[in-house]
């Protein structure tokens, strides 16, 4: 008979995983799916990248499947290093630890500095990964109010300020400030230098979470707080999104006063970064025109963007409302009084399309007025029948 | 002015490593590491590696490099079960949660079991790598007394009474129990047996690490604790050893009332564990004779462990001993009494040799009369210089 014990107190602050679910459903087929947050993949070179993977066991196979160093590969560190300075950082490559995916970047970070009942600060409305990694270590998560700009730092003052009157440690500010996910808002520079002066104050460890900075759609990349603010931002970054999220490769550059501690956390989690994935990412940097097919890839997201929003505009109601996305993934879509996102969801899935209710992104019961849609993925003939069916489901719903 | 806050407290309960330290130095020119634990790879088949890699990226590099399951892919969570069927394991694949390395299965465990001050009983010696997972949630690590054979069961049983008579919640036992890392020990069948009993009764999880356990000498496969206890074992697994550590690829099989939890829990980690690799990993696995390769593998490593033997033979003292390994990695030497291993470390690397000292392995201070010489990579050459060198310094050590 076995008999186990009981579990870690830190599970029951686990959270169920809404987007989880969809996902479950959302490779259906014939679904089309507005779920995810995958990159369209199509475009990469995949020829070149046979050869280099090719070349890389061919020529150094037994570097490539072997153990390497805890932080990452030098080249690597310093192409991360030469990426993160078209947006305005000038960093060390010895202060860079690459992961496996920045989501376990963020992880290592909470490991490192959240001790139960501690307080995580993140948007509301908030990425769903971003808030399981973060409240999965018995944290006291809290939303911090947004608009069409992102997080309202007077507001986000007031509610520290609050917080701390109350004998709460406010440990981390949890940002997304470039092309938010889900909201998909710009934080303007005057915000993130009030944001980074509150932190300062208030002794809190920013967290930047910039997966998406390099999307924009008119190329232009907005500066990164960590760029004026080295010291007090531990900054995430990740190939996902301008590449492919396959070979699990992001990365972490946090003040340098928390390398030595992140440096341990993260290879007593994973020893090193896959060497393999690695040698591949550091070879296409090098040998390809990434830059290139990164502006391809933004005109095509732009462009899917406008397709999923005339389907909209043609189908929906005037008191279904979004705010145009500058660059990046999501639409997050409001919906008037009366609808339901996640009954909407159960019905738009009978129709044949699926999306995240916007229940998901937050952990207080928010966000059943909102829906996030992705047009990343689908190709412009599904977002328009998808945005089309949308439109139609919720005009009708709304008639009833 | 950045301000930081403090860090969590379990910061403090991280262990500084000194096999790091040791690792730094391993790779200077000329030096013969016996330190590490890196396999050889110098005879996978590079080619048909390269290959496959190819195929997968002109074939479906559009799914090789995007997000996948959580658990890992389909096919390569049969293929585990498979390998897992040669130990005695009947696995559903539904039970297998691929993750990046059983490195950061340890720590998914850790993370959803252990509380602050409950205690995890590791085998002494210990794997450094597991002492830094289990020591990293504010564990309270024990060491359990070992003997030629590993883990002696009544003595350990004594030890955890004890801990419960005290108030003590003993919540794991993290053990290797094949081919033990350092001491090259297998535990008997009538151990393992009782050793299940044990925490069965206790109401413990037995964690069941088995990276070594397809690298007998004589070809001849241990059964696994897991096969006959699964519900009472948390079985982790690893490609490191038996292929290579490059592509970061390992596994957990829990009891099945743990599936869940550790699914979140490493999803949470990582999303998913790398696709590109995965499927590097399954196509060697379904299209190369995996086991053909790894029986020459096995008559390598003994010619080279025997190799190092006879090297310490004809030049240490008999008062320096050791068991001869029956597999795997590491010879686990004794020195006699007026020897310390981190000294005669300082001084190994004066000649050129590095390993790893006992006290590596322990976190009581143990070890000082130990050495840990790993014979997996270096070649026979290298292995007879260093054996004699290693008798040298020993011998003159003695005599002074």
């Amino acid at each position: 008979m076995a008999t186990l014990p009981p579990l870690a107190h830190r599970v029951g602050s686990y959270r169920p995983s809404k987007v989880r679910e969809v996902f479950a459903q959302a490779n259906a087929p014939g679904m089309i799916s507005l779920a995810g947050g995958a990159p369209f993949l199509g475009d990469l070179p995949f020829g070149e990248l046979a050869t280099q993977a090719s070349s890389i066991l061919t020529e150094q196979g037994a570097v490539a499947l072997q153990y390497s160093f805890g932080v990452g590969l030098p080249r690597l560190r310093q192409q991360i290093a030469d990426v993160m300075a078209l947006e305005g950082m000038d960093v060390d490559p010895d202060d860079v630890i690459v992961t496996a995916g920045s989501q376990l970047a963020l992880e290592a970070i909470c490991k490192v500095m959240v001790d139960p009942g501690d307080v995580v600060i993140t948007e509301g409305p908030c990425y769903a990964g971003g808030l399981s990694a973060v409240m999965s270590y018995d944290t006291d998560v809290r939303h911090a109010e947004t608009d069409d700009d992102g997080l309202v730092i007077d507001k986000l003052a007031a509610q520290i300020d609050e917080l701390i009157a109350r004998g709460k440690t406010v440990k981390m500010v949890y940002a997304i400030p470039t092309f938010q996910n889900p909201g998909n808002t710009v934080l303007p520079p005057e915000r993130r230098q009030a944001l980074v002066q509150l932190c300062s104050d208030r002794g809190i460890l920013l967290i930047e979470d910039n997966a998406y900075g390099l999307l924009g759609f008119d190329g232009e990349t907005v500066r990164a707080m960590k760029a004026d603010a080295p010291e007090q931002v531990a900054y995430l970054g990740s190939f996902s999104k301008m590449f492919g999220p396959g070979l699990r490769l992001g990365w972490i550059v946090p003040p340098r006063e928390l390398v030595g501690v992140l440096k341990d956390t993260v290879e007593t989690f994973i020893l090193n970064p896959p060497t393999m994935g690695q040698l591949q990412m550091s070879a296409y940097l090098d040998g390809y025109d990434w830059q290139g097919l990164l502006e391809r890839m933004r005109a095509l997201y732009e462009r899917r963007c406008d397709t999923l929003i005339a389907a909209l505009r043609g189908s929906m109601p005037a008191s279904v409302t979004w705010q145009r996305p500058r660059g990046s993934f999501y639409l997050w879509v409001k919906l008037p009084e009366g609808l339901d996102s996640e009954d909407l969801m159960v019905k738009a899935m009978a129709r044949g399309v699926v999306f995240v209710p916007g229940t998901a992104f937050y952990i207080d019961g928010q966000g059943h007025d909102r829906m996030r849609l992705s047009y990343c993925l689908p190709t412009e003939e599904q977002l328009t029948k998808a945005g089309t069916i949308l439109g139609e489901l919720i005009t009708e719903e709304l008639a009833r």
